[in-house]
């Protein structure tokens, strides 16, 4: 499809120029952006659920959810006192800056100290789409398979931390963390890797600890590409 | 992104004029093809090689096995004594039409009776790009949870039926069959549901079953639009 691809650089072009407007916005504001892609099903919600229990109330904390049709995750989410605004993409298989952009242009108060934005449940789109943010966080439930960072390379070669999820589920799937690991950072050397399960708890301080130690170091207020 | 639209709609339906031709050749050789879309991780790969497994050596199989950068699946299958090709989308997020005819064009002999396309595992792009396929099968792996028909009401939209994967790990998680299946009947009311364990061959048979049931009906050698 020879006429595709000029028309796809335009528009990730559009994107960047967008995406790079919002960043040094977010570095004005101090704001740490999190940009949190999985497949559908990887317990992105339940996780970020969960995590917004842990937050302490004094950060300023929003969240924008990415769907393609429901507003399910929105409302999950805005049961924890914090500001959620949902992004429903009408089709769309990601988000991109500009959605990011409106989504921001009525948000109420100044910006907060940690954005957490759910993308849309894909492996593959959302990895080419720059938001503006700190760094892309990938989440892989252990029912997937330790084989996604190769064949799913981009989402891992992007992301600065990959979160092993529904840990509980170890002993029942066939799923070697260790080999998992050694996948992601034969695609990403640099890659962090943190072991969850949102049902159980189990590795969500580490986790939380890990967001919270970004918002406070000073990196989170430079203009950084994740 | 207004520019983006037309162009879609052109690459669509010049995927719609290759698959339209590709949906006579296989009624003329009265070739049974089975679209299979899901999530990354859902368990496809091993569902169609305990599917391989099954089938009846004197139905003359194919797979067509999409992959964005590896080719572990087609070597996975690859096992089991049936013609496979890997279509290595080299970073897109679903096969089309015109990848179809070309991965087709260097086919040994003639068309089976049965090609099973596996698609790359993205519960979004896949769903809007026909491959001349009878119907396309959705598979939801029971750890992805049961609103995800209408969270990605496309896939279940387009798909006549919908294979509920790993229900060995229905013990282990909060997933409800039924309001599953209510979901996708309330996008699809006439999607069949198959409940199948491909780990431990549960609801293997009747999914076989099925398969055979398509390939033996004049249906596959008509041009239908699933």
């Amino acid at each position: 499809m020879s006429e595709r691809i000029p028309v796809e650089k335009k528009i990730l072009s559009e994107n960047d120029r967008i995406a790079a407007s919002l960043r040094e916005r977010f570095a004005e504001s101090g704001t740490l952006v999190l940009n949190c892609i999985s497949s559908p099903g990887s317990g992105k919600t339940l996780l970020l659920e969960r995590t917004l229990e842990r937050l302490p109330r004094t950060m300023r904390t929003a969240v924008l959810t990415g769907d393609i049709q429901t507003d399910n995750d929105a409302r999950r989410l805005a049961r924890y006192g914090f500001p959620v605004q949902q992004i429903t993409t009408g089709g769309a298989c990601h988000l991109d800056a500009r959605m990011v952009a409106k989504a921001l242009e009525n948000w109420p108060g100044p910006d907060p100290d940690l954005l957490l934005i759910e993308n849309v449940g894909n492996l593959v789109c959302p990895t080419s789409y720059d938001l503006g943010e700190l760094c892309k966080v990938v989440i892989l439930s252990v029912t997937e398979g330790e084989d996604k960072p190769l064949k799913y390379p981009g989402a891992f070669r992007r992301s600065r931390l990959m979160i092993l999820n529904k840990i509980d589920l170890l002993p029942y799937v066939p799923f070697d963390c260790e080999r998992a690991r050694a996948n992601a950072e034969s695609i990403h050397p640099a890659i962090e890797t943190l072991h969850t399960s949102a049902l159980t708890g189990a590795g969500m301080e580490e986790w939380v600890r890990w967001v919270i130690g970004k918002v406070k170091t000073p990196e989170a207020s430079v203009v950084a590409r994740g």
